[in-house]
């Protein structure tokens, strides 16, 4: 994994960390929430992605000589800070639902424990690839979902916005059920299936179509997906293409998985002939790969008038999570260390109501129904407070209070959501890839398919416990109060 | 600078490359053109960025042991061309229009000579490096085309597309036109000036607004902007902020650039009442800087209102791209060499008109007013052709043959936009970045403003030479003719 500086921050969490030095406050223990507003693309929920990216980022995060001799440059910061910055690493922890977990707005995604110095440095770089892998990882879940059974290549380092883009981009990808990459170094470090065969220059490296078929076909003797479009898909591509099975089979060396790969034109109408073109040739299992500024809309559509593509190539529209480049997660304090060593709840009141935070060390805690396995709701509420216990249990509605849900005994099963990432500045053993794959597939049969459809789905009601509630309705009453102008 | 394995590629690139190496085809020599089709955000230009990362990508390109065993354990590759992948290295030439440039679709950015296996191996990588960066340079000018002499400020690093999209987005950015960012690596690395002073928690990590303010002046003696948004912007904070100012004023030490930043809110309405409340405290000369998801639109639309915000953060829709947050940028072979050693021109025919190629080794020559210095056109034709002497010049619009356009003598300077970049493998010295910055701002100067406008801006009409268009009508008669199927 890369070694990060601890220069991927902003530069007023230092000049702040510098200030909170010079006043000896800066080692005041904290705790930080990190949870999103809204789902990305109007859907109806956020796959988590990102942890071990960012369990990595933290335990790494240093200060080299050469960060802070370029520090010092910027003439604003007092030597015993820096002297600081050069022995600063991370001591604190970190709990968050584990990667592949789907989470709804308003939740404790990630919770923070460490000095007001951890906190204020570690903020920016953690909330970047939380938010970025996140985001990718509920675009490639909107696209499986569409794309049912069928395969799903990711091919979008090309397109990516830079180079960590593409590769936690295709880690992501499978989070969010895909396949595979065409992205190699995404195959060695994170051990994703890589795949692909040619791309049109290779057609173009040839004197003919049907010479740069046979070349190909001579040397790969597994998987052979030949790309069609070069020329004309339905006049050339596919003729030349059936010329090259015949030799094959005639040789008695048809692969077992061959094919055509359709990179422009219309792919449901080329689909479809191309289909019947393999079918009257006496090849009825040639695969048709489609690919060419595919996303989860033109999948669904193509599948409803008849499009034959069973293995879909996704690019550009995945990797930059086109409809809703951003994710916009947020890192706010919840608690802060009271002299005394305890934790005194706060939170942000703004204008803004719908940027006012939730106080106090929380957690999420999920409920399941005990016979469908589906998810009934999600509870915020206190970490102290004791979890449900099989029995009755009321739950509350956040948004309207009036709506309370009565969970009978005996009918449910609950879960804590949040689960240690990072222990006294060491990352914690995560899951490996194919484990989150399996866990977020899991993850997704528990929702009703109401909640995961494209557009306008239904909203997954959240609740925040009675304490809860009160403790906020208490710092609510009391800040206005002691905040009015001192002057 | 990261140092790149050469696994940043797709997979194809190393099968198709693998294949021809066995074929004894790889050192084919071959030149490829990188160009784009549509302007981004519906716009009328694109500004070329990402030129000194990709040189440094195309020198260090390299594979590793690590890198070697990797690709062997995929089972795919000969023995033989694994050792050439060892000893790879890019030994070819590289010409660019310099960062900064203004340019339009379907001209030649970027153009390529290498062997067959350079082309394949490095495309990748270097048409992500060059989409992401210029991509985002343009979101950058059409934000600062809008914003006029105000302060621009970068804040994107933690809505980010990871790590590199932060990092290379910074650079971009100032490419485009704004003062400086808040990443803080991007400082160190690039020498952009770097700015950022306090977050909310800040003020919350204090028992009240008035006493963070004070605290953050206590320590900060030049630059003060105080976060004024964190409870109420008019009850609380221009209150709180100008209680701090009038404290400092009376110690003699209030800095010559003060004010507040506002992040949430209307804008308008907030810094208007906010300016008139430092105005009738006799602070009229205090800094309003605004934030909050902001872009070219919202930053037009909030001057129409009168918003007196002079100094703008923006982060997440610059530095996602947002509206448009791919380029499409391919990177297309356009002549091939012959056993002779001479180079035949070669392109793509589609069934897609819009996906045809220019054949031919290729330049750009832009045409400006003497009197003016206006941009007048950019001629695409090939390199070899002579260039206009000063006299009489006719050209020839390639969507409308019919129309000519005549340039008289003497008025007109000409000049080729291709510049070396990589020269036999090696980086060409390239321009330092404040001189990047001054010839982008040299290159708007050219445009009308017609065509940088937000919406429906003027088009540009690009010329063909009647030589590359004898070339591209020969090709497709041939072509057209030599395809059928042989079966």
């Amino acid at each position: 994994m890369a070694k990060y500086t601890g220069l991927v921050t902003d530069l007023y969490q230092l000049t702040m960390t510098n200030a909170l030095f010079k006043m000896g406050r800066h080692e005041r223990r904290v705790v930080f929430d990190r949870f999103y507003r809204q789902n990305p693309f109007g859907g109806g929920y956020t796959v988590v992605a990102g942890l071990a990216h960012l369990a990595d980022f933290v335990e790494r995060f240093r200060y080299t000589d050469e960060d802070i001799a370029y520090l010092r440059s910027l003439g604003i910061f007092e030597e015993e800070f820096l002297d600081y910055l050069a022995h600063f690493h991370f001591t604190g922890d970190i709990y968050a639902m584990p990667e592949g977990t789907v989470a709804f707005p308003g939740e404790v995604l990630l919770r923070f424990h460490g000095t007001t110095a951890e906190a204020m440095l570690l903020e920016t770089g953690l909330s970047m690839i939380m938010n970025h892998e996140s985001l990718v990882a509920t675009k490639a879940r909107r696209i499986r979902t569409v794309a049912g059974t069928d395969a799903l290549m990711e091919f979008g380092l090309r397109r990516a916005q830079g180079h960590s883009a593409g590769l936690w981009g295709a880690r992501s990808a499978m989070i969010g059920g895909f396949n595979g990459t065409s992205n190699v170094e995404a195959g060695q470090r994170f051990g994703i299936p890589v795949l692909g065969t040619m791309a049109h220059s290779w057609i173009m490296s040839f004197d003919s179509e049907l010479d740069a078929f046979r070349a190909y076909a001579d040397i790969y003797k597994k998987g052979l997906i030949l790309l069609a479009d070069t020329y004309h898909v339905l006049e050339f591509g596919v003729p030349h293409a059936i010329e090259v099975f015949k030799e094959l089979r005639a040789a008695g060396r048809l692969p077992r998985a061959y094919g055509i790969r359709i990179d422009s034109g219309d792919l449901a109408y080329l689909s479809k002939e191309a289909s019947r073109m393999f079918r009257e040739a006496g090849f009825p299992d040639a695969i048709i790969s489609g690919s060419n500024d595919l996303d989860e809309y033109t999948i669904a559509s193509l599948k409803q008038q008849g499009c034959t593509v069973s293995s879909w190539g996704i690019g550009t529209k995945f990797i930059t999570a086109d409809g809703s480049p951003a994710m916009g997660g947020v890192f706010k304090m919840c608690a802060k260390e009271r002299e005394d060593g305890t934790f005194e709840p706060v939170m942000k009141i703004s204008n803004d109501v719908a940027k006012m935070t939730n106080p106090g060390i929380k957690t999420v805690r999920r409920f399941y129904r005990k016979d469908s396995g589906k998810m009934i709701t999600d509870l915020v509420c206190l970490a102290e407070e004791p979890m449900a216990d099989g029995g009755t249990f009321t739950l509350t509605t956040e948004s309207a209070k009036w709506r309370k849900k009565q969970l009978a005994a005996g009918t449910y099963t609950v879960e804590d959501l949040l689960k240690p990432v990072v222990q006294n500045g060491a990352a914690v053993k995560l899951p490996e890839l194919p484990d989150i794959i399996r866990y977020a597939e899991q993850q997704m049969d528990t929702l009703w398919p109401e909640y995961t459809r494209l557009m306008n789905p239904d909203i997954m009601e959240i609740n925040l416990s009675d304490t809860l509630q009160h403790v906020k309705n208490d710092i609510i009453e009391k800040e206005l109060g002691r905040r009015a102008p001192k002057a």
